[in-house]
């Protein structure tokens, strides 16, 4: 089988891409190729595997040649952030809306009705004027998106769901908690910060938290936020369960909580390099977001959320040591 | 003020247009010119008043010239109907979707942040395999759609939202119900046959109920409907309670109860001139949309639903004879 994913060459996409090479298979199918679609060349180890090809450019312009291709997954990851989409308005349109309906598109001439894995986010919900979030978030909570990439987020769901609808796809839109600890060099989303605080201590360097200790939040670690794009993927119709989006698991934990885990993993020192420096700006983007889940649906899939924070810190020493 | 109304020359435009017209100001302010935007040019009354500007031709071009010109108000009724879009997926896509964005980004461009009323739809609701429709519609009601045309307005009430949010325009999405009676021609609504099951018998003519005589249907009078989007207009943005799109109120009846009325009206040989002919497309569109609506909200903009469907006929036959 062939699989796609848009923005394979950035973090979630490369870790995806390894994982779905180390297993060999998806859904009871071998994987004979996996295209890596980015805008930036994957990772050498991905680039050294027979089975990748890489598809660099613009996703929009891609798209045009994926009319004539046909893929059986895909995972649509590629996206840009949400402090970008809030600065930059037009960027976020055509990145995450336009973008998504192009690939729509091209999936849809194809015609082969590919399995599709929409990766949207929990930016979908927020706090209305009129609509205050409810204290646990469920499966018929109203999404009132207060940001750009939130609306951008859920205005491709509803795409998704009608593409599936009318049988051009099989899709599945699955909301992503925010994705702790994040390798690398920061990003630009609002919750960037989120892996900042925990990554850049632990490298010895310092790191700034710019909202309340108090402030709890939403997460899942990278290897879980894995496992269930593919859970997703592999799912029946009938085992996801309508064409509503899930929400993934997410373990709820105060900002203060997980500089406590940082400490008993890394030491008092490693703490002290978090510096406090409030951002009205991100502390409305990420303190609008809903902290607290009902996991029912995602566990339906046998997807759980990570057992503590304190695992996923552990988690994340273990792999930067492995490199 | 200069108003400016898309679809102002069809059904509900053009009557919204002479409701102005007559008013003669909205929301305080003298009406000095009304733009009527349509495929087609505006019915002989509306184009003979010097306050009317026609502006013939698709929207999309016509959102061009727009980048440059500012309105005060803008009623955004332009739209392909809900059977059309299931047939044709990209008419609907670019009449609703594709023009809906270039109104938005031209009334972005032009600077003002004019207020904006979007006649969304009742059909933004459905019954997703995986979340049943509750007995009654509610303000945080989760929206399903299970119809393109549904979608569509889904989404661009999401984008009403968000270009609210960011200042680009002052908008409010209310979602409309079925408009009941329509006069003239039937249109390529799913729902047509809830104004021809009316408006074909009293006219001597012949007319086909494709549906149960039990299904429930949400339906408003044409005034009613018109004095919803005045009042959505009008209301202040706290009147109006946050950015979530509001039902307009909703008289809800069964198809046997409307030809009761309508016997009741106008007598038994009027009625005989119905006949039953299933069709499960119909049914199925039409059924999927609820009936029963939690009128709280418009309620506090003034908004009442039609008493009952009699007084809708005896309307209907009022008007009928002044013409």
């Amino acid at each position: 089988m062939k699989v796609l994913i848009t923005g394979g060459a950035g973090f979630l996409g490369a870790r995806l891409a390894r994982e779905l090479l180390h297993r060999g298979h998806l859904g009871g199918e071998n994987i004979g190729e996996i295209v890596l679609a980015d805008l930036y060349p994957p990772p050498a180890d991905l680039a050294a595997d027979t089975r990748v090809r890489a598809a660099a450019g613009a996703l929009i312009a891609q798209c045009v040649g994926w009319r004539q291709e046909t893929f059986d997954v895909v995972f649509h990851l590629a996206a840009a952030v949400s402090a970008e989409c809030e600065a930059n308005f037009d960027l976020g349109m055509r990145s995450n809306l336009d973008s998504t309906r192009a690939l729509l598109d091209a999936l849809r001439a194809a015609g082969n009705a590919p399995r599709l894995v929409f990766a949207s986010s929990v930016a979908v919900y927020g706090a209305d004027p009129g609509l205050p979030l409810p204290q646990e978030i469920c499966h018929d909570t109203l999404p009132a998106p207060q940001s750009s990439y939130g609306i951008q987020k859920f205005i491709c769901e509803q795409l998704v769901a009608d593409y599936t609808r009318k049988g051009f796809i099989d899709g599945r839109n699955v909301r992503l908690m925010t994705v702790v600890v994040r390798p690398g060099a920061p990003n630009g989303a609002a919750s960037g910060f989120l892996s900042s605080i925990v990554r850049e201590p632990v490298n010895g360097k310092p790191a700034i938290c710019p909202v309340p200790l108090d402030m709890k939040v939403a997460l899942a670690s990278p290897a879980r936020t894995i496992a269930g794009l593919i859970a997703a993927a592999e799912a029946s119709r009938e085992a996801i369960g309508g064409r509503i989006a899930i929400n993934m698991p997410a373990l709820t934990v105060s900002v203060g909580e997980m500089l406590d885990a940082l400490e008993v993993a890394a030491g008092a020192e490693v703490r002290s390099r978090v510096r406090f420096e409030p951002d009205a700006q991100i502390a409305r983007i990420v303190g609008g977001w809903p902290a607290v889940f009902d996991n029912t649906r995602a566990l339906r899939l046998a997807l759980e959320p990570d057992p503590d924070f304190l695992s996923i810190v552990r988690a994340y020493l273990t792999e930067r040591e492995s490199k």
